[in-house]
């Protein structure tokens, strides 16, 4: 399915994949994460596998499986129709369980998308995100940037996210005020 | 050339397109929208029918036909050459006819497309978008994400844009100051 | 490989490629330019032809071969760990030889990329760029759009950018606070 070639000096190019594989999973993601989006949380977590892990560095958040996943994000994802709460920071909002994106719509952006298949069907993704946040009154902020590696499996056909590591590039990313008034 | 698949509880996944179609619609867009950003608007439309429509939402904005959406375009999308125009919103640059666009050089990104064949060979396309503008001095500011659901048809072997909607995700994104300075 | 064709009156339209090439080149970028941002400057160059071009307009900055490349990247180009330097511009940064990137993981957002293989299998690629910064307290800024056109050659079966030419959307690009505190 794919062969790591290398150039004599340099970093091994990527492999070759089917153009057939690459639509897939492009579709695969507009099919999921306009679904977080949209705050259709249980149906976000359908396109995941039961024994799902989703992971924060650094900083080391890590919640594992659906059920504590569901939890986690039903807790944080908030409702873009109320008011926006006070500024506040990741950090903050799961100690003090704020629902931080009341008030916003948000948004991610994917680039620069790698495919890797394993032997074994699975499939490595490494991208780029950024999250965009437009309030009511359409002012637009961003959140810092990331690059995100998942693991994506095949069940019967269809792709799954087995494992989604999220590394962001500010250190402090986790108390930064993430909804500048 | 497309069926729905669902899983047993989830939303329905979205069906699997060919390759070559998923390219062609790519290269229509990286056709289609650098002639808008160019204020090419003739060459622009030609990339859409003759009865096409496009409406923005919540608003209710709606031009019919290329003839009407050939006469706002041109009053509104302006020269990057000239100054940047008063601090203005959609609405007021509607009601008092300013080119809003003076000054500023304007790129729409594009993600998450997700392609939806009919059985007559139409397409649906969905996709987020968020214009990015800068401005002479190199000043960077972004209008308020939207989601757009545009059809595509098929005449003599090429692509046209035959209806676009575009749902802003701020519910005031008319009276939001367009041009910040 | 591919025939332009053209509509009654309007622009050309863009030739149907193979989507096999299209994935190529999305991989290409994929594992090109996250070396750049990696500062892995060395093996970024690996992905270059010996005697490529990189040059910026309006302006006229201009890069002839690999090793005049690397000198200015690996004066320019800095260090994510570092402190941010003092507030500059691209053209102080030249002339005071100052490490513009100091403190700021920066990442290439691309879009709208068309792709035009020529006779010689050679291929021109055009696409919108934009450039995050995301400083180590989690601020996001954004340089200026532009608008790149590669020119990519096979070597012994691989791609390799044998040309870039990048037109700033800003006239006064170079003068711009490259890195706002």
């Amino acid at each position: 399915m794919s062969t790591t070639r290398s150039t004599p000096t340099g970093a091994p190019r990527p492999p070759r994949i089917s153009a057939e594989l690459w639509v897939e999973v492009q579709q695969f993601y507009a099919h999921q994460m306009p679904l977080l989006e949209a705050r259709r949380l249980e149906e976000f977590l359908e396109t995941f596998t039961d024994d799902c892990t989703l992971e924060h560095l650094p900083f080391g958040w890590r919640f594992d499986g659906k059920t504590q996943l569901l939890k986690e994000m039903s807790a944080r994802r908030g409702d873009a129709a109320k008011p926006r709460v006070d500024e506040t920071s990741a950090r903050r909002a799961r100690e003090e369980n704020i629902a931080y994106y009341d008030g916003l719509v948000y948004r991610y952006w994917f680039d620069r998308m790698l495919i890797q298949p394993a032997d074994d069907g699975s499939l490595k993704v490494r991208y780029q995100a950024i999250v965009s946040m437009t309030d009511a009154g359409g002012k637009v902020s961003f959140e810092p940037t990331t690059v995100v590696e998942d693991l994506l499996v095949r069940r019967d056909g269809e792709l799954y996210t087995h494992s989604r590591l999220v590394t962001h590039d500010s250190a402090d990313w986790a108390d930064k005020i993430h909804n500048p008034s």
